[in-house]
Parts: structure tokens; C-alpha cells; sequence
């Protein structure tokens, strides 16, 4: 029999590469699907290929949807981008940094693509715990999700086969993450986190997902190997 | 007090048309959102334009999105569409024409770009009477959708406004529609239906959607003016 097929996606950070490893280890065959949305962090689409190499992916799309039509965003426009802000303060509000509707962008194309691979598996990295406060990564907005995809599609209303979108992380702190993501191969240097890197692509280490990464690594008692260039 | 924003979804089709004149009657300022998918009629692409100019809409954006890159439907790939299939057939079946998720990524982005305007109200030319049968033009679909909606973004979150999506056709026939649009000063020479056009922009007169069309105009007895180019 052959595996069973799941779409990934996959950001080029370190949970989405974590997300991955675990759909390979639950011996699913893997579709990644990475958005360049207009973010000012694109360096995350050269570690996401990476990533996706390393882990043996059927296909890696690369889609370019331009949410900088919209703006909204201090990572999709000229805003400033937050630095150097207490956890404590991080999930008090929703940031800048919060992209409108973007999950939901992204689960609607993965869904498209689930649809057309004839797979009912979408894994998707979200955090519930160490995170910026962001509505779209709330277990009842993936459920919400889920039952509205279970009207939407062909496949749905056939019964071919029903959606389930895997959050493997959704419970974990950010040092349990890197820790399972140890234990299951994925290689840390490959991934970034920061959402204001320079020109280079090097991390700025003030913004809340840098602090959100530095603080795991430390928890988990881990030298962050951070990403060459 | 400044008019209320309203997002429309702009196909240039007879439907939506009819939709943007609605919520210009119901006094919405109006924002424009229309897709270049890959769709192989990408003329309604050249209609919606003239149709958002003709209506003053405030701002007309065209979102590149390239759905070929995910196929599995006869609009987005070299599959045939479907021709000279009865009207019983079409209501039986969810045909080829089918786009997967595309409803779903659809409003997913009208959902940003109303969260970004601050607006709440959406509108959307579904029709569940005179179709093709299309899962995501149900009214249980947009009642989903619009819960997961209000659990997705910021501006819900923070009880700012609640999503209203708009579907005044979605209970019409086709006739109904097209009396609705003439009383509101639609012009349907601009409208363009066909799925399958030649490549001047002609219409087939054969696909399901040129025979709702036919249909719909017979039934309201009026001869269709049909798109000049």
C-alpha cells in the first residue's frame, strides 16, 4: 500500500520544519507549500527549500501571493517591527507583527492542494503556548476551520475523505518543540525564525520571535546552532 | 457619517455584477477584489474592470494567484470543459469545472483585505439555485465559513466588527438575477460568463455556464446584450 499523502506548511522556521519531521515520522508522504506573502523575512523561503530537501519531499511549491496589496502588517508593509519586548507583554495583544487572515489564506490553498493530491492530511506548525498571540493559532480556530473545509470541497461532500489538520505543536512550549524536533532529526541551523533579518539574512535578536527561539533554546538547554549564510 | 466599506468578490460575470450593484444600492463604499487564478477565461479578468469603473468602486484590486500550480480542475489546467450537458445534468453532478477550494481561498483573502479597511461585510454572487452544483456556494458553507471568520483575525478577536458575508443572490434564479441587475442599472453587455471563451474572448454558447446564461435571459425574456469586444 502506498503512504498516505499530507501537504506540510512550511515557513522555513523552526516549528513548521519541526511539523515536517513529525508527518515523515508518522510515515506520511509530504507536499510542502511556502507562501512568498511579501514578507520583509523572504530569506525564510531559501530555509524552507532547504528543509524540504533534507526531509525527502515529494513536491515543494513555492507560491507568490502579494498581501502587500493589502498591508496591515508590520512584516507585509513599512512599519516598524517590535523589538525587545517582554514575553509577559507578547501575549497581552496581538502585535503588529499579525498578518490578516493569514493562516487562513494559507489552510485554503493547502486545502486546494489536498483536494487535487486526493490526501485529507494538512499539518500545520502552529503554537498555542509560546507564541505572539495570534487569533489563527487557537485550537478552536483550527477546529472552526476544519468543519468549514468540511463543507467546501468536492472531496467533503462526496465523502471521499474527510480533513484533518494535524497541529503536532499546538500544546508544546517552544524548548519541548526543539526537543522533539532533536529527537527527530531536524537540523536547527537550517531553519530561521527572525522577522527582521538584514540584508544578509542574518537575525536581528530582538524581535519577539527571536526572543521566542532564544528563550526555547535556554530552556532546553541547547546551543542554538542558528543559520549560516 | 462616512459610508460603511464593503468588499466585493469581482469576477466579471453576470452574478457578481449584479452583486456590486446591490451593495451600491445598500450605499456600501466598495473595494474590488478580483483573481487572476490561471483561469482559462482570463477575459472576465478585462470585464471586471470596465464593470468596478462603471460602479465608482473606491479601489479595484487584481490579485495574481496561480492555482495551476495545483491543477485538478478544467478551468486551471488543459482538461475539456464540459459542453452541451441539460441542465437536469448539471444540478446532478459536481462537474470538472469544479476549482477546488476556490470560494475558500477566495474570501480567505477578502477576509484580510475587509480586516485591513475595518470593515465587516463581504459580498459574494453565489447562487444555489441556477449553478453548477459547486459545494462552496451552499448557504451552509458561507454560515461555516463565516464562524471560522470570527475566530480568525484580530479585528473579530478584539470584537472590533462581526464578518457579514453578503450572498443577495444566493436564493434567485438566473432570471431573477437578471431582473434585479436591469432595475439596478447593471449593463450585461459587459458581463462575460463563458468558461471556455475563443481566444478573441468569444463566448462558447456550449459550456454550462454560457447555458445558465441563455437560459436565464430566455426565462426573463430579454435579449442578452452579450459582451461586445
Amino acid at each position: 500500500m502506498s503512504a498516505k499523502k499530507a501537504v506540510i506548511l512550511l515557513s522555513g522556521g523552526l516549528d513548521s520544519a519541526t511539523t515536517l519531521a513529525v508527518a515523515r515520522y508518522e510515515s506520511f508522504e509530504t507536499y510542502a507549500l511556502s507562501f512568498l506573502y511579501g514578507q520583509r523575512h523572504h530569506v525564510e523561503i531559501d530555509a524552507a527549500k532547504e528543509i524540504a530537501h533534507r526531509f525527502g519531499v515529494s513536491r515543494h511549491v513555492i507560491l507568490p501571493i502579494d498581501l502587500r496589496q493589502f498591508g496591515g502588517s508590520a512584516l507585509t508593509s513599512d512599519l516598524p517591527v517590535p523589538k525587545d519586548r517582554s514575553i509577559e507583554t507578547m501575549s497581552a495583544e496581538i502585535p503588529i507583527t499579525y498578518v490578516p487572515a493569514r493562516n487562513t489564506i494559507f489552510l485554503s490553498f493547502a486545502l486546494a492542494w489536498a483536494e487535487v493530491l486526493g490526501s485529507g492530511d494538512i499539518f500545520l506548525g502552529v503554537n498555542a503556548l509560546d507564541y505572539s498571540g495570534y487569533p489563527d493559532c487557537r485550537p478552536e480556530y483550527i477546529e472552526a476551520f476544519t468543519r468549514m473545509a468540511s463543507l467546501a470541497t468536492k472531496a467533503a461532500v462526496e465523502e471521499k475523505h474527510r480533513l484533518t489538520i494535524h497541529t503536532p505543536l499546538i500544546h508544546m512550549t517552544k524548548a519541548q518543540i526543539i526537543r522533539r524536533g532533536l529527537d527527530l532529526g531536524v537540523d536547527y541551523a537550517l531553519t530561521t525564525s527572525c522577522y527582521d533579518p538584514t540584508p544578509e539574512g542574518n537575525a536581528c535578536d530582538r524581535c519577539d520571535s527571536c526572543l521566542l527561539r532564544q528563550r526555547g533554546f535556554e530552556e532546553a538547554g541547547i546551543t542554538d546552532p542558528r543559520r549560516a549564510l
